[in-house]
Formats: C-alpha cells, structure tokens, sequence
C-alpha cells in the first residue's frame, strides 16, 4: 500500500495519501486504532517510511539526536543567504488519533521540496522539513519535548521523565541508540534560521463554516495544564453511611463540572478540559480514596486565561475545603499566547490569496511546535479546514483539493522568500 | 508466638489475640501482606491452628466436604432437643487484608465455647462453630462459596470456576484431599439447625461515630449493581469550543454528583458509590469521548433501594438527554435484603444491653455468610465497633474490650437459648 504513494505525484492528493499510508500496522502501536508515540515502534517504523519519501523528494535525510527526522532541500552555491528555512509539524500522534493532525504538515513539506526538486528549482536557502519526534506528549509527560530541543528551549529537568509504564526518557532513547546527554544537541542556531513555517489542519469548526479551505494564524493561545490530586478515604461501599464519607471521585467530580462551568461562562476561546482521570483503588464495591485527574486551560490571551485559572484553583480548593478532602494542583504546563510573526504571516497572506483563498485571520487554539519557534525566529502557521472541525479522532477527515491549495501556497510562500533573498 | 495464645486465656483478649496470631508467615500466602485465599498453604495451615485451640476449648473438630473447619461443642444427653445452634464466620481473606475481617467471628465462636467448657456447661443443644473456607471469594470468583455449600443453596454451576492461574476448584479441592462431586455433602439439614450467628466488625464507621462497642444487625442490606456507558464525541482540548461539545466525562461527573446527592437524600442505610471509573482516550489534551463506570447502590430493605435506584436511573437519563449524550445501563448485580431473624435479634438486643451497651439497630451493608443461612434458618448478627471503620486493610483494628463485650454478649444469647430450650 505504502508503495503506492510515490512522491513522484506530488501536490495535496499525495499529501493526504501518504498520511493515510501511514495509520497501517506498523505505524501504530495499538492493534485497533492509530496511536504513534514518541520512540516507539510505530514511531521508528514511520521514520523509515517517512525519509524514504524525502529521498524520493530529492532532499538528504537525518535524524537528530532528539530522534527529529529531518529531510534538507540544500540552497544552491550562489545563495546570498547560508539560512535555512524549517517547514515542520510532528508524526507523533495521540491515543485513538486521526490521520491528518502533524503528519499532513511534514507530507506537505516534503510534497513542496518533491515540486522545487521536480522543476530543477535552486534556491538561495536551504529547507529543512523536520519531523518532530513528539508534540503530543502522549508518551512523556512533555509535549513538544522534540521541538523545543531544537528552539533550545528545554527547560532545566524538562527531560527527567518517564512515560505510564515507568520507562524514563533516558531508557527509551537508548533503546533506539540515542543517549539523553545528547538531546540538547539537536538545537539549531537561530542565527542560522530563516524562520519556522507549519501547516496543519484547523481542528476546529471555523473555516468550515465560513466555507473557506485555508486560514493564516494571528496567535496560538495561552495554555495552563494542571495534574489535581484528590485524596479522601478509602472505604467499604456498603459500610460508609453517605455523611461520613470522604470520596475522591464524588469531590472530583464535583471539580470537573466547576470547570466545565467557569470555562463556558468565558469567552468563546476559553476553554476547560479534564481528559484523563484515575481513581484508586478502583473497585466497584470501595469507595475511592485518591483520584488524579488533568486539567487544561486555554484562551487566546492572558487577560482571558488568568482569571478563569485564578477561579478554577479558588473554586476547587473551596470544594476539597467544604468536603474535607486533600487537594494538590500541581501546574504541569504553562505556555503563554504566541503571536506569529507579521511579516512572514503576511507572506502567508498574499500567498493563500495568490491561490484563491480571501485570506483570514483565525486564532490557533490548540498548540502548535510553531510556538516553540516564535519565540526565536519569524514562525507563521497556516491552517487547513477539516472535516466537522474533529480532531484526535480517527473521524479526522481533510478535502485533497485543500491540501493542494495549502501546496500551492506554501510553494507561493518560498517563491516570495526566494524573491526577497536573490 | 501462636503457642502464648493458650484458650484457656478466653474472653474477647484471647479471640483478638488469635487473630493477630494467624497473620504469621505460615498464615498467608504472600510474603508482604495478609493474603489467604481459599484452599491455599495459608488456609490449611490455618485450619490446623484453629482446630487446636478448638480442641483446647473442648471441642470436637472435623473438616466437612468443601473444607469447612467445625469445631462442636455437644448437647447433653438430657437436651429436649438435639438440635445445633451455628456460630460461624470465614478465615479467607482478601489481598493485603487485615486480621479481624472473618477470623473474629470465629475466635469469638470458640471463646465461647471454651467458657462453657471451663464452666462446665451442658447445654439441651449442640453448638457447631464454622470456620468457613471462602467468604471473600478472592481466589475464586464465587463469593460465599462454602456457606452456600453448608445452607444447600449453591446455583447450578457454581462449583465450575477457576482461579486467576487457571486451577479450577475440582483441582484446587483434590490438592487437598477433597473432591468435587462430594462438595455439597457440606449441606446441613435445616431441620437439624436451631440457628446461625455470626459476629463481625462492622466495617464501617457508625458504631464508633455513636460511641457504642456492639450493634445488632437488623439486615443485610439489598444490593444493585450497574456498569454505566456514556458515549459523547472526542475532540481537541484547544479548538473544541465548551458550548459544542459532548464531553462523556463532564457528563459522567454531572451522574456522579446525581447518585451521592440521592443516595445522600434517603435514610442513613441508603449508600451509593462509584468505586471505579474509566475515560478515553484518556490524554490531557482531548475531551473525552467515552466514559464507563460502575454504580453501587445498598439499602436495608427494597422499600428504600427501589425508589432509589428508580431515582438514579431517571436522573441520569435525564443527565444524558439534556447534555445529548448516550447512556447505556448495564444492571451486573442484583441481591435482595437478608433480613435477620425478630426472635434471634431480640434475643442478641436482650444480651447487649446485659453487657451494659445500648442496642442499636444497624444495617449491614457488606455481605456475610449470615444472609446465606437467613434464607434458610433463623439467623442473626452482632457487629463490634472496628477502629475508623477500616476494613479490607492492614490497618483494621479491634479493641480487646470490645471483643470482650461481644463473647459476654454471645454468652447471654447461649444462655437465653438455653431457658428457652430446657
């Protein structure tokens, strides 16, 4: 099957193809649906596959010592510029996931390399597609871990690690011949940078409902993750009387609809999540004494974000208080709004209307690598309109015809860059 | 150390002794914890020990067919009636138990007879005390199974289970010298039974909320089970705006709250637990799709469990429809109340208040081998105050002073059972 899907028929259908080729099973580590963490066997298979469409490209392969694999279209001699340009997104996926979300945007930068390789093109830069390693986290509990090893941004102990099966990041890393005390060796030089750009599909409803095949991203929100802890008392399901009890998931869940109800009294980028939870010690006939549950906050600005996790913390530390329970919130992420940068998001621009497209600004509330790299190099997103706005979802589901049009202007972008750099 | 627990020693000290004594390396099959199982080394050394100290107390001691210890202490030859009064409880354990749960009962049974014996008391009955070989049903997944044997009452099949290695209980019974098809050869005559008590901590809280060592249980309670289904949509945490989700967990918590607020509403017997709980796919970052968890309702009679139960399937109904979710509702476990016997309670009312404590009426909301024999012979149950109401745990605990009360009380039972008989 994956055979089929040669570069050679470059452009959007490719792109759609070859995210579809890679949900078989062995680039999935669950036998019934998609699931493709960091460094695990899926994930080392799709490296194969993935640079053996990059060569097809015409572009050299690597990968880094954060396991990025990373595809180079080389600049020609005459360049007056030595910079690179990273087009990236990640083939990592969530548990249960979709096909589209990261790996359209590492297929359609190695479908743009295919186009300029495929029309002799020789550029005054350098393109680098990289595909990140992880940006879901959904192994370690670390997103974009990958990307920020490569903005240099890792955070002092952001790589003392381990995944739910006690398996540090170290261990993992040297099961695949990487070593941690290498990791950080994957930055690159944003003196060396052009600047970050990422395609990827909305995940959300609007460009749907305006009709429109592609938007260009202002910001990507403000994001707070917490890890709450509730601890009550175990105790006998049929011996506790109601009024003595001290159950963890009754004041959990009294925590989860607090949030449910601050976030959808907010604005309508305000958003409150709890998408994991685990009560101990588990049995239908004991009342649960602990339960761990996440908490994710976004909004597109702080002056939105702030006082709705101000009122999340206030409020659950008043229902842990009435019920007498133990509660500890520890913030596991926080992430502050990126702006993408005007010039390069006006390239975008022009480029989407160059292909069609009335250009729109939209707001990017789910995280993106691109937020790793606004914070040291011009970084601009271009979102692609997905089916019902579903995503992590195996219902995931992408028009080729959009795709192609996100092809055709990310190529209008490099055209423009390229003019502006001979 | 076990040779210091001398019989002659009886009272309530002695029984607690007793029962710490039968925690020792012999006594359990796991190295780090109590745990025994049923028809395992722990339980056979078990019944040595305990038919021992059975034999110190005066008793004649057998092993029925489904490996039940019973230790008799005979009727006189005068008796107008050559019927056995039961005293019974387990010695299996659950994993990493503490030591009271089941073995109390028994100890408490053998103190009293080796009061009567140092008295040298002969009694116009006979009084067998059983310690059952599987209450807890934690080897095999047959709660009860032993009682059921001596009541007659075990279901087609019953006797068709395995352990968790896969040793199937016709195995696990001729390792010991026992086979299957004699199993129910354990089945006493009713007509041969004066009656069954058992005494028991009362693992829960109520008793020493109050301040009282004993309480006299009026019934077991009447227990439902169900496994719930809710079915939403999984989507992003970021791009999902609140008000167009379907977010299984957050409906979930909205039930959740529901069934402790009605089981919180009805009188002080009505409980209602959610001991366990799964969401997927279970990443921080993605609503979730999919939530099952169990329902655990009890209540002392079906006059306050059925609305009840009513209550809580017309409300999450209600929950589901208004939030647009789906509900399934699986109903795994359904068991009527076990009413003790008037005449028997009354008779254990009369002898708590002669040991000086006010009796208090208490349902039972753990099962015991008690509601086994209520279907068939007069039966009853006293409960001893256990320290927090901690059970199933290392850390359950039993005041000697108490236990004391509880053989006094158990004397003046013999005793009134005695007037009533001669």
């Amino acid at each position: 099957m994956v055979e089929d899907v040669s570069v050679k028929r470059v452009g959007g259908q490719w792109a759609v193809d070859a995210c579809d080729a890679l949900t078989g099973p062995r680039f999935s580590d669950h036998p019934d649906y998609l699931f493709r963490p960091y460094l695990g066997p899926a994930h080392l298979n799709a490296l194969d596959q993935v640079a053996a469409w990059m060569g097809e490209a015409g572009m050299t392969t690597r990968i880094d010592s954060a396991g990025n694999l990373i595809g180079r279209y080389g600049a020609n001699d005459q360049g007056l510029t030595r910079k690179t340009l990273i087009i990236g997104s990640h083939i990592d996926s969530v548990r249960d996931a979709g096909n589209y979300d990261g790996p359209l945007g590492v297929m359609l930068g190695i479908a743009v390399c295919a186009a300029l390789h495929a029309a002799g093109r020789a550029l005054p830069f350098a393109i680098d597609v990289y595909a990140f390693g992880d940006e879901e986290g959904s192994r370690f509990p670390a997103p974009m871990l990958c990307s920020r090893a490569v903005a240099g941004s890792l955070a002092p102990g952001a790589l003392d690690v381990a995944d739910a099966q006690g398996v540090g990041l170290a261990q993992a890393l040297e099961l695949n011949g990487l070593t941690l005390n290498r990791f950080v060796d994957a930055r690159r030089d944003p003196a060396d940078l052009l600047g970050y750009i990422e395609a990827h599909i909305e995940q959300g409803p609007v460009l749907e409902a305006e009709g429109l095949a592609l938007g260009v991203v202002t910001a990507i929100a403000a994001q707070i993750r917490y890890a709450a802890h509730v601890t009550g008392v175990a105790g006998h399901a049929g011996t506790n009387a109601m009024s003595l009890r001290k159950d963890a998931l009754a004041c959990a869940a009294e925590m989860m609809l607090a949030i449910e109800r601050i976030a959808g009294a907010g604005p309508s980028d305000l958003v409150g999540t709890v998408g994991r939870i685990s009560a101990g010690p588990g049995a239908p006939n004991v009342v649960p004494g602990d339960v761990t549950f996440t908490i994710d906050l976004r909004a597109g600005t702080d002056e939105v974000l702030h006082p709705a996790q101000a009122a999340v913390v206030a409020e659950l530390t008043a229902i842990a208080q009435r019920r007498g329970l133990g509660l500890h919130l520890d913030k596991t992420h926080a992430l502050p709004p990126s702006p993408c940068d005007p010039a390069l998001r006006a390239m975008l621009g022009r480029a989407v209307e160059a292909v069609g497209v009335p250009a729109r600004d939209i707001v990017s509330g789910a995280g993106h690598d691109a937020m790793i790299f606004s914070r040291i190099i011009p970084s601009a997103m271009l979102f692609i309109r997905c089916k019902d706005g579903i995503s992590h979802n195996p219902l995931e589901s992408v028009d080729p015809a959009d795709a192609d049009l996100a092809c055709r202007a990310l190529l209008h972008v490099i055209d423009q860059l390229e003019a502006a750099h001979v």
